[in-house]
């Protein structure tokens, strides 16, 4: 086999076979194809498309290419949960309690963030003494005993998809819907749930700016996972706005606390509890989506979630001092408060700038090389067309200096857009796919 | 400027401006961006194509990546020709001479082969003791006295567009005609020459399958000259059977001095003098052509033409024995006649097969690296539609062994189909633009 005919062949719109795409996976693997091959091959992707078998073949390839997890040694079904990311998406510190604390094993690997704030395994480091690694031994030991664990994604697991990633990332191919989802499930495949519940985000502040798109990339996610054997839904959420109000790190954190304790923004609860119902119905638990959320609630405002969530906590060395307001959590000291210049509806609320505000004040990275400020980040205290009065508190910004926070305050008063009358409203879960 | 925004822009269909062109050209010449952004460019540009303006600033970046050649030592205005490729294409041996016979300075840098059979300086190398180097010093002497110089392609012509057409070659973006012509181009636009006459090739011997695209690229090719300060014309001819009977190297060689002579095919005269009246009437020595072509049959009846040939081989190195029928050209000594096994008319004369079988006889190179048999070859006799009596001689092979001329005279027999009736046929010279 040579990669110049493969790469004709998808040029001229054909279908490789499953031996065409082991051949690519391994040689993107094993270093034998060069990438200059490989990106054309990556372009020619981005016009013609994948054939669902392509897009089957090529993230079993990827998701074998490195080690699989084995999650054998854990009793019961695993389910897995994985957002497309979005500006304030701390959805699975509140869910993955959830779903543990009704007996269903949640093992996720996360990766830490490029983008507006940090991923899931950042915004657990605020929380002093947290540990993100472990041995495979104490991992399976946890999961056994309390039923949940979040850690930092193996550096082995799909080289395939890290070497292919990293070049579609400098050769303007990251925007191809069927290479998107097969980066996504390969790593979901290797890690070895038997189920998979997909977080979708549209809007501003995520990856899809479009509902079209964002459906055809949840179909496809759901077909690639349900061929290869691990049953997968996908719900389509709104990320216009920020989701919740907290965009950062450790107040992100504090927000997902609050949210199990009950006290938290009605959308995050609301999101949460329809993507934990989900999981503990892949989970075997209950027959019916709407059985499954009425628990998920009771086990926010019967505790067993938030008891949960501590467990957990220390099982990973995390050290919360729940007598603090802040539960110990690392915030920063310089507080400056958003208040409305005039009264009226939040007609715009843009989840991107929010998220570029918060970056810009520390809370997330361009590169990987770069550090995070756990502390600082935004407080969004406004939802969407919410009715509002002048000197309304709106916003709150959490700084490293009173001089960026100064600037974010400033920047957040001509983002959160306010007008006489309200604009057209768009419900926080637009789809569930199955 | 980043070139992953060049490749996203030209990814999207947006047209790119000549400070961006120029980037990628001096990104290419001086290795400072990396193949895979190239080669993941010029898929996007398989696509999306290129505007005018922008094959025009690709044009003229290429030609000025390396050594420009100043002809401005040469008196008169300096016509080069050029052509796509074809199998039988020993045209440049004939037009050249009678071109520089009526007063205009032809000096013309070729390259060697891949394909079918070498290039026409490998075609020339068949001629004892030819040089196709020399130093510019003797080049510029040998055109103010003879008018007349074919050498081969300088080391420092053109190095960007060497080095994508080497990525284009493995990465299967050869077959876009922006870049195509571009690529052929640049190299004419470097060489020189005030005036340029293309001879487009089309047909299953030629690199152009199909007549639409011929002459989208020869639209193209001549509107790039134009622009670039060159007058351009382009003649679109009929390679679906060779040009002329001769396919090899020596052969071919000594099939132009019989056209010379006034004793060649008429299809090989047809076209010669055509190309060379289109370079009279651009060397200014014509006004229409018309004339022009009367004046260029008329050199190669009144023996001006092959005195510039005798003058030109002399010139440059080459011993011709002329009592010798071969002209002491460098022949095979195994000769295999291929007769007709009916008669009837030959329907089909493959170019592409034709061109195959010299090239499994010795005659032409995949690699650069492979050497060449100038002494092989084949000699169809017969053209498409003539009529022929069962046991005509059809072809002869110029072959290194007994074994090797069989096999060919096989498969010639099955390569030049014979039915009762003829085919449709099409004319020589299917088009000119300019």
């Amino acid at each position: 086999m040579d990669f110049l005919s493969i790469i004709v062949k998808k040029r001229n719109g054909l279908e490789l076979n499953h031996n065409e795409i082991r051949y690519l996976v391994d040689g993107i693997t094993n270093e034998s194809i060069p990438d200059y091959q490989i990106s054309a091959w990556a372009m020619a992707v981005f016009f013609r498309g994948m054939t669902p078998e392509e897009t089957f073949a090529l993230t079993q390839a990827m998701a074998e290419s490195g080690q699989m997890a084995d999650l054998s040694r854990i009793m019961g079904k695993c389910i897995d949960k994985h957002s497309t990311g979005g500006v304030g998406d701390k959805t699975t510190l509140v869910v993955a309690p959830i779903v543990a604390a009704n007996g269903i094993p949640v093992v996720k690997m996360s990766g830490r963030g490029l983008g507006h704030t940090g991923g899931t395994i950042d915004k657990l480091e605020s929380i002093p003494g947290f540990r993100v690694e472990m041995s495979r031994e104490d991992l399976f030991d946890q999961i056994n005993r309390i039923n949940l664990a979040i850690i930092s994604q193996s550096g082995n697991l799909v080289p395939a998809d890290k070497k292919l990633y990293a070049l579609r990332d400098v050769t303007g191919t990251v925007d191809s819907l069927p290479l998107i989802a097969s980066s996504i499930m390969s790593k979901k495949i290797a890690a070895g749930a038997h189920g998979i519940v997909l977080d979708v985000k549209v809007g501003s502040g995520a990856f899809m700016k479009d509902l079209n798109a964002a459906e055809e990339l949840a179909n496809m996610m759901v077909r690639i996972g349900n061929n290869l054997g691990r049953e997968t839904i996908a719900v389509i959420s709104d990320n216009d706005q920020p989701l919740g109000n907290a965009v950062g790190n450790a107040i992100e954190v504090k927000e997902a606390i609050l949210t199990l304790m009950g006290r938290g923004p009605h959308d995050l609860e609301e999101l949460a509890i329809v993507l934990a119902a989900h999981m503990l119905v892949l989970g075997g638990k209950f027959e019916n989506v709407a059985q499954a959320q009425a628990r998920a609630k009771e086990a926010i405002y019967d505790g067993s979630a938030l008891e949960k969530f501590k467990e957990f906590v220390r099982a990973q060395g995390g050290d919360l001092d729940w007598q603090d307001p802040n539960y110990g959590l690392r915030m920063a000291k310089t507080i400056v408060e958003v208040r409305a210049k005039q009264s009226g509806y939040i007609v715009e609320n843009d989840a991107f700038a929010i998220g570029n505000c918060a970056r810009l004040l520390g809370a997330g990275r361009l590169k990987m090389s770069d550090a995070i400020d756990h502390g600082v980040g935004v407080d969004v205290l406004v939802r969407r067309n919410q009715k509002i009065k002048e000197d309304d508190l709106i916003a709150r910004v959490y700084a490293s200096s009173e001089e960026q926070g100064i600037w974010a305050s400033k920047e957040l008063e001509s983002i959160c857009k306010i007008a006489s009358t309200p604009n057209e409203d768009r419900p926080l879960i637009l789809k569930v796919v199955e």
